[in-house]
């Protein structure tokens, strides 16, 4: 099947079937993630208490982790959480946002995936760079400090979780042990909004809710993103306008803008 | 007085007295809501500190309790507040986000509504069911947990409370142990966009603070909400846009828009 | 230099150094303050952990503590943020929001303030009317509950702290030891957007990360924002709209809009 057209099939599986995202995100994109997630066609639903996100991890179909805001008790709460979506077989993102800038942030993020695998990782160069460094300094690697490419840290990570590690920047790079997929779509302007990179994390989650494969919901989810962000870029004056005619793009995106607008390779390994 | 005249003369006085409407809300809708009050004419303050809710909400003219992103704090400090609220006589309006949801947020809110009444409760059609469920179940009868009506429990809760219930969706039902207030206004696109729910019960409190009649109350701010959505969706192009056009039209909306687009109907019992 | 170079010049290298600039500030505003210094092209950073308040501010240029929605956590963190900002000289700029409505919100910014003094306090004529009251009656002076105009009262907070204090208003006052600096920008439609206050401070906080004059840095700050929000009420149709025109508006803002349009005096004392 065409990319675009898998894209496409993908989107209309959100739509109809409107999955329950649990997201334990940071306070400064809940709104918008919520926003972004029903202009798509998914419910999101946004939970950090220790008394309940188990019970609500097991009535979502994914759960997105986002360290943006992170303290204590939502360590915690998150690590509740991805144990149950673990146990029941719900699809775990987690977005390191910040990883590299603390050490509590790298650290607890490591902490969190090495107790339950997230099936997804979506970070920029930079986070995806600090998680390679912290997992592998712990194996007393000291010249890993030294820099390495964010895909190489991708490809390492995928391999050791087992997961599918997205690179999110000019160019997306969706990375699993199989294969590679670049998605050049999206408007620099994007990069001027909060929050964009945590909307493609909860949006990954909406798709790998009603996808099997997580390299294809990342991969869609990312396309989506993308396009959307150019359909916004057309309408914008500014950074401020772009935000809200992203989510009137998400809202619309159809077949035709994901054929005429996709520009997407796929590699195998 | 006309249903259309009444709502506009007590729109008329909110604008007058900014009424300062103490809110203890969920981190999704914080902006949005503080941005609706602000639009309406009325005065918001988000507060949730055990330190120092029972001395903001003396200050206040209504409490707002909105349960969306609970945790153990918040819901010693919204018992004090509430205490606090009753003991000076100020109205209070609770929000029963997502009860139903856990066992967590629906036992917490039902707590909390047996410790101080509230005035008046704002939910959708699932959340007012919930609390119909959890109130009823507790005194042992096994048989509701099978479904009844949103309006049937409703009902329940107005008597059970003395208060006003409001069931919110594509017609809001205001309903107390005397009246029946059905309000037909709205756009589908509100569903689309996070915290219109939230936005409506902030609204309440705003009208129950310069109100006496707690149904008078509610059902400005259902009339209010509604008619302002219409007007949003008219220059909408998707739920994006729609978010910024409702804060607009709270801001603008005026006797004319009230009398030219107003569908209610009160129905004594 | 003219004033209008001067701005000119400092938004120029907030636009060229991207200053991060950390901020613990409350939950109704942290995404569109984020926005706004994103649009205005500094780098911003929310995170409130104690523990990792000291590291983020060791590699941010600013410091910007705001007392919105406070609780014992976050007064902790805010103090071992400013201890580290002073420790290694990178400027604080505190907003203290809501101080005078409950005594824990005075009190709090008060205690944070005398143990690491604030290069900036940036608040409205009641805000710092209050810390006046707070700061004078703590040394016994009870006739200081009577009302005094706010610019003696940030005179006074100026000389105890050796600090810049900016009242905001219709007119936006900028006072030091040494001068008094009026701005006359802005929309009264300002006033009816949650977090307009905040997104100042947060400015301020941006242009005090490049500039090495405090004074110079929190006028150019009132003065961006006062010009952004009249180009901003130019296109709006209400505070919905002027919201995502402001962010436009700091994205855009160049030399022209500035000579144009600024409005501002200098006086010395």
């Amino acid at each position: 099947m065409k990319e675009s057209e898998l894209t496409w099939k993908q989107l209309q599986l959100v739509r109809q079937q409107a999955p329950l995202v649990h997201n334990i995100t940071n306070y400064v994109v809940m709104n918008s993630t919520a926003n972004a997630l029903l202009a798509l066609g998914a419910s999101p639903v946004m939970a950090h208490a220790r008394e309940e996100v188990a019970e609500m991890a097991a009535i979502a179909k994914a759960l997105v982790i986002n360290i943006g805001t992170l303290s204590p008790h939502w360590v915690e709460a998150m690590e509740k959480a991805m144990t149950k979506a673990k146990s029941i077989g719900i699809p775990i993102v987690v977005d390191p946002v910040g990883a590299g800038a603390t050490r509590y942030r790298t650290n607890s993020v490591k902490q969190l995936m090495q107790k339950n695998a997230p099936d997804i990782i979506r970070g920029n160069a930079s986070e995806i760079s600090a998680l390679y460094s912290a997992e592998v300094s712990t194996k007393g690697v000291d010249s890993t400090q030294e820099s390495h490419s964010a895909r190489e840290a991708a490809r390492y990570l995928a391999s050791e979780y087992g997961c599918v590690v997205v690179v999110s920047g000019e160019v997306d790079y969706i990375i699993s042990e199989q294969e590679e997929i670049a998605v050049y779509n999206g408007s620099a302007l994007m990069a001027r909004v909060t929050g964009m990179g945590c909307a493609a994390s909860a949006l990954t989650g909406a798709f790998a809710g009603v996808v099997e494969q997580p390299v294809e919901a990342a991969a869609s989810a990312m396309r989506v993103m993308g396009i959307a962000g150019e359909m916004a870029a057309e309408k914008a004056d500014g950074p401020g306008t772009l935000q809200l005619h992203f989510i009137d793009a998400l809202y619309a995106i159809d077949k035709n803008e994901i054929e005429q607008k996709l520009k997407s390779e796929v590699d195998y390994a």
